[in-house]
């Protein structure tokens, strides 16, 4: 079987630009209208998608003076969309450090079984002190610990999903018995972060749980990858980087017992699509026209940590910054973004403007076909199993994608050219269903 | 304007009967099929109800061999009954004790934004040791103990819906500003329970918040309802236990400092129709004939907190049983239980057989014109603004609630013909637009 590339639509607002809600198509209130993530659901499942998916965090961040702020929170959200569509998977962020295991096991079984086998989840731990302060710490715990926290709710929450048996419900109305307690398991859980006696109060789902999804890229995230995801969303500038990425993640994978073929590479991609390259060119010059530098700079100065007015727009980052061990939360995306100012020697104008594009993933401008010529070159050497596209303007720049470069990519043989029979998220990514560990060894393959 | 009766369905799986299941019409896989409740909705919807609700604890009960167990989480199935109905409310139910105040606010706003202002929270405390045994603890808090908390979780929850003003967004393209930072309110919370500092992200919903929804009976409960509620279900078996509450409940909402008008009294009813009263009888009595008495011994021994064994089918209640002040949990469900053995003389079979109805909700088995002579009945005597339909068998008790009681009350003028124009939940319920408590007094009623 050809080896087919994965798809995977990353909805925000008005797009993944930042100055993108200034443009004179967008709608400044996008971020809260159903119509506008039902438009975008269905756009990329013409597209014939494998997924689409909304990032998230608890708290409301910095100023609201500077772009669109707030969203709808993601598995609500999705759970409309998933009533709006009838193929794409839903792939909903929540963090670990800042739910409970019941709760949100529950939810993900509930989008399952109400998507029929198309939810997916985001796995994060949630950086920052603002989002620790809105669930009661004074500071976000330290980095290894929300780690650890993670992995034991991830086996929490393991145990919930494979806490009914597939075939627990007899329904038997003759006899008035209508499920099987023997096949009911309790979690009985005590463990350091969680302690979970009762089993779910939901049935096993479609997929059995959903599609587990990770996006961290320090050692901590990379190692949890290798132990639980089943695809994993990347940040990388270069071929040479994702090549070393993949292979790393691919070789942990094995290295913790599962077939690295389980785990799919997508690395993010901002395609801005032009008729020729100079259009391509024009349209991305357009986006940073209309960036708001002031915002820019005091963005920049707090993830690189600098005292406000540190940075000025038109010299290149100071020499000296502070050492990636020093920063909490982004690690990953604090050395991605000094690596690409000190390699490519940008001022703090243009490294805003690059990174108002794509927030340190790769900006790609050009043709269609130059679009899918980079595509397919990632895919083909190595360095991805799919891409996380991020369309800078939304929803113009999804519909632009789907009509130009998904044709092209279709007759390359790399995308489906529509969906086949009634698949769940993780067949449509070409993994298996996942056995419940209480069942019998001849059930488990059910 | 003449005052009209409000109806919210109260929607459990196969129906509010025990036995529902077991009926060859049921499916025993309803309540994880979202076509059930997209046909139930629309059903109430074609009744012109105010609203319908979903209960909830999150745990598993009991013996899953009994009936149809563990259920879709509220919050997710009504987001998808958002997307399939168009004007009736959405009431689901939250615990307190087991969220935290800023995932719960952004969840019902997001809710309520999805649906155009038609969420609704029915607030609960949650009894019972299961539940606390999966969020980590080992017994339930006691119950004075889970008031406190949720009343702190009110005030927490109201900030964060309040910490957007209605008119904080500009969406000032020209200008490059999207938000004003004066119009965001940070709770800033230091409390007993919870520490919440940031402000939500999500702007204000449409109905400002979500309906607020209250069933407690206790006196922590009925004090509870008074401060916050703005519905309220009740279980009461008799007129005149009915019209005690109501006037109860009214005087302590105005004793709260509170509109009484603007808390509207449901008690909740068990109609089971026939088109004589013979042949409902007979519809209740094929019902209670596929009851399954030991489970529903088992259930009673439980609820009352006595050893297994201690009851016998065809006996009364024992003489001596536990005072209500020993019982934690549901404490006027006890009360009500154990009140109307006794008044009854039942023997614990015939108990068993009420019961299966509606859980110490009112059943009434009569013509569609006796059923809505009760109703109009308690509703001009002071016992109910409104009524929280339960039918013993779901979908069709629901559909033949809408096909024959429904238009005679409509004849009578107790219930709209139609709904009005794009009403939120809190409008269709005659209720105020909540003030924001941080925006200033000449903005409050915008």
């Amino acid at each position: 079987m050809t080896r087919r590339l994965h798809l995977n639509a990353f909805l925000m607002n008005t797009g993944h630009h930042e100055a993108s809600w200034r443009l004179p198509e967008s709608d400044p209130y996008a971020h809260v209208e159903l119509g506008h993530y039902v438009r975008l659901a269905r756009t990329a499942e013409r597209g014939t998608f494998d997924s689409l998916f909304l990032a998230d965090g608890p708290q409301l961040w910095g100023s609201v003076a500077q772009r669109p702020a707030g969203a709808l929170e993601p598995l609500t959200l999705l759970t409309a969309l998933a009533t709006a569509t009838e193929h794409i998977g839903l792939i909903a962020t929540a963090s670990t450090s800042y739910n409970s295991p019941y709760n949100l096991a529950r939810k993900f079984a509930s989008l399952d079984i109400i998507s029929g086998g198309r939810a997916g989840w985001n796995i994060v731990t949630t950086a920052g002190a603002e989002a620790a302060r809105n669930f009661g710490l004074d500071a976000e715990p330290a980095h290894a610990e929300r780690y650890a926290r993670a992995g034991e709710f991830l086996d929490v929450a393991l145990k919930l999903w494979d806490s009914w048996e597939d075939d627990a419900i007899l329904g038997d109305k003759e006899t008035g018995v209508w499920g099987d307690d023997t096949k009911i398991h309790p979690p009985r859980h005590r463990g350091t972060y969680f302690s979970v006696e009762g089993a779910l109060n939901v049935p096993r789902s479609p997929q059995g749980y959903p599609l587990l999804v990770q996006a961290g890229s320090s050692e901590d995230g990379k190692n949890f990858a290798a132990r639980y995801a089943e695809a994993v969303f990347t940040a990388q500038q270069t071929l040479a980087d994702a090549q070393a990425f993949y292979a790393d993640l691919k070789s942990r994978t094995a290295a913790a017992g599962r077939d690295p073929e389980h785990i799919k590479v997508l690395p993010g991609i901002v395609p801005v699509v032009g008729s020729t390259e100079a259009e391509a060119r024009a349209n991305e010059q357009v986006l940073e026209d209309h960036i708001v530098h002031r915002h820019g700079v005091a963005n920049l100065e707090r993830l690189l940590q600098l005292p406000e007015g540190t940075l000025e727009l038109d010299a290149e980052l100071p020499s000296e910054l502070p050492p990636e061990s020093a920063i909490e939360g982004a690690r990953s995306r604090y050395t991605l973004i000094v690596e690409l100012a000190r390699r490519e020697r940008l001022t703090v104008r243009r490294l805003i403007g690059r990174l108002g594009g794509g927030r340190g993933h790769l900006t790609f401008a050009g043709t269609p076909e130059q679009v899918a010529d980079a595509i397919g070159t990632w895919f083909a050497q190595g360095a991805a199993d799919g891409f996380n596209i991020m369309p800078a303007v939304l929803p113009s720049g999804l519909e632009t994608f789907v009509d130009q470069v998904v044709p092209i990519l279709r007759r390359r043989g790399l995308l489906r050219t529509e969906y086949g029979p009634r698949q769940t998220l993780r067949e449509r990514y070409g993994l298996p269903r996942p056995a419940n560990q209480y069942a019998p060894r001849e059930n488990a393959l059910v």
